[in-house]
């Protein structure tokens, strides 16, 4: 009984001790802010989902915003490349919609500076939602009666509040709602049970390996450009980054995926070329960090890449 | 003069538009934590000052923490590699000990995980304090009554409150109050004019080359290891955090060192080996991001670098 009462004793305490994670480890991460809905973007927020399901912003009136980032599927489609208006294929994997609004610029690329300004990018994409020009946009929406009367309410005073950069700054105020706090924020903010043992130890060999160089913060990730295929040559034609600046040392560099419900978010990468969340860790640490992992050093990494799934309510 | 007043409203708006630096960008950073002193560590601070310039904790009574890591010196000693007790030399370059207490582990690889680890390292490293024993160095510093009666206040109720160990925590409980807030953290506080706008420019271009990969948060380093030479092997013996861990994929990895007060704290890099800022912002772009920066680029990140640089009162 007393050898038990000893084995018990050591088993707790060894369990404790691997799975204790220093402060400073946590502070790398930062849980979500607290989404704030008020009586000033109320009207703009319900105005914003309204234009995230309208159909009547593409060409053909068949695809939405919600058509490649469907909210109830995690913020995306799917998909390697999604289908714009009349089935044209994209160039580059359609990123999920939430906690995107806290991303430090929008697009694989960066091109866009706000989700405000992002939203319009598609809109007018010939591969994508392809409509002609701004006033064919506008001139759709005034169509619609009840679209007239809910800009008034949503842009009050403004002498004239139906255009088509106020069509982006709806959708934009609907997107900066779409936060998906997770059991990792409870942690964050002082709840220690509320990730386990295994995802712990997950973090910790998470930030041990490198991988926090660009995945932290809030969205872990979303906040930098890094080159693909930082330690080795990564096969892509797209040169990402520099098609926007036209610097050739930006060749190759994409803004940082954010990992919030990573594993709910395939296919991965720019090119969705990476099917499984195991083979993307394994490819990260090789091609970015130099670091061969061994199968369970990737398992325990996605260990904790699961405890970033929140339950969402679209 | 209607002339000079368009041309001065369009300077004023180019310079804004120039350097206005979107918020996602500083989230970045951090404002350092605020010093805490209260009645249960403010004796343990006060005995850790002491130990700090103690020179008994030398075997040839002629060197203490301070001689490495001078506090009126931005905590560093300005040389590639400090002399130890009897002048020979270290392996590593000193870093320096203001805001150390917030990295995420200790020495350049991690070995210790904490100051109050960290503290006791040199002490017994034959290459620098050289003290024979822990025992040794307990003797010595009880030789003096004044300690015994400084360890029995700042460790109250404890047993034997003069212990190798308590030394360690004292030392750590001073370095804990080392930290340098800036005009940098005012900025990040909410005071936008605290620096100027050749440094907000600055901070763009550090943000947009990946420097925040490894250099981000409220030391802008000190949080993760990172390989020295991730694009290009870079000409070192030392294999870093491979020593500790053994593991043949820790090669070359290196504690990534802060950048508060680095105008001041150089030689740089883990072998004291780069001797001016410049050289060191231009060698950490190419071989650890892959670009070659122009001289004006390296120029204004040094801009932005400028405005970690605290006032010291040691």
């Amino acid at each position: 009984m007393r050898s038990f009462i000893l084995f018990v004793m050591f088993f707790a305490f060894s369990l404790n001790a691997e799975t204790k994670v220093p402060d400073s480890y946590k502070s790398l991460f930062k849980p979500l802010p607290k989404v704030e809905i008020d009586s000033i973007n109320e009207n703009k927020i319900k105005l914003g989902r309204k234009l995230y399901f309208e159909k009547r912003l593409s060409k053909a009136s068949d695809i939405s915003c919600n058509s490649c980032h469907q909210l109830d599927s995690y913020g995306v489609d799917g998909k390697q490349f999604s289908e714009g208006d009349e089935k044209q294929l994209g160039g580059r994997n359609s990123p999920t919609v939430y906690n995107a609004a806290l991303h430090f610029l929008q697009f694989w690329d960066g091109r866009a500076k706000d989700v405000e300004e992002q939203a319009l990018g598609p809109i007018l994409n010939p591969v994508e939602m392809a409509m002609e020009s701004e006033q064919q946009v506008v001139d759709r929406i005034k169509e619609d009666k009840e679209y007239q009367e809910l800009f008034k309410i949503a842009f009050l005073g403004a002498e004239n509040p139906l255009t088509f950069k106020n069509i982006g700054n709806a959708i934009g105020a609907f997107e900066r709602t779409l936060l998906t706090p997770s059991r990792f924020d409870e942690y964050l903010q002082g709840e220690d049970s509320a990730i386990t043992d295994k995802e712990k130890a997950g973090m910790k060999l998470f930030v041990e390996t490198g991988c926090t160089a660009c995945h932290n913060g809030a969205t872990l990730g979303g906040n930098m450009f890094q080159k693909l295929g930082l330690v080795k040559a990564y096969p892509t034609k797209d040169i990402g980054r520099a098609e926007v600046t036209g610097k050739d040392y930006d060749k190759y560099f994409f803004k940082v995926p954010s990992l919030r419900n990573i594993e709910k978010t395939g296919p991965y990468f720019h090119d969705g070329s990476i099917k499984t969340l195991e083979e993307a860790v394994s490819v990260m640490a090789s091609y970015q960090l130099g670091k061969d992992l061994e199968k369970q050093e990737i398992q325990s990494i996605m260990d904790f890449l699961n405890s970033l799934t929140a339950e969402i309510k679209p």
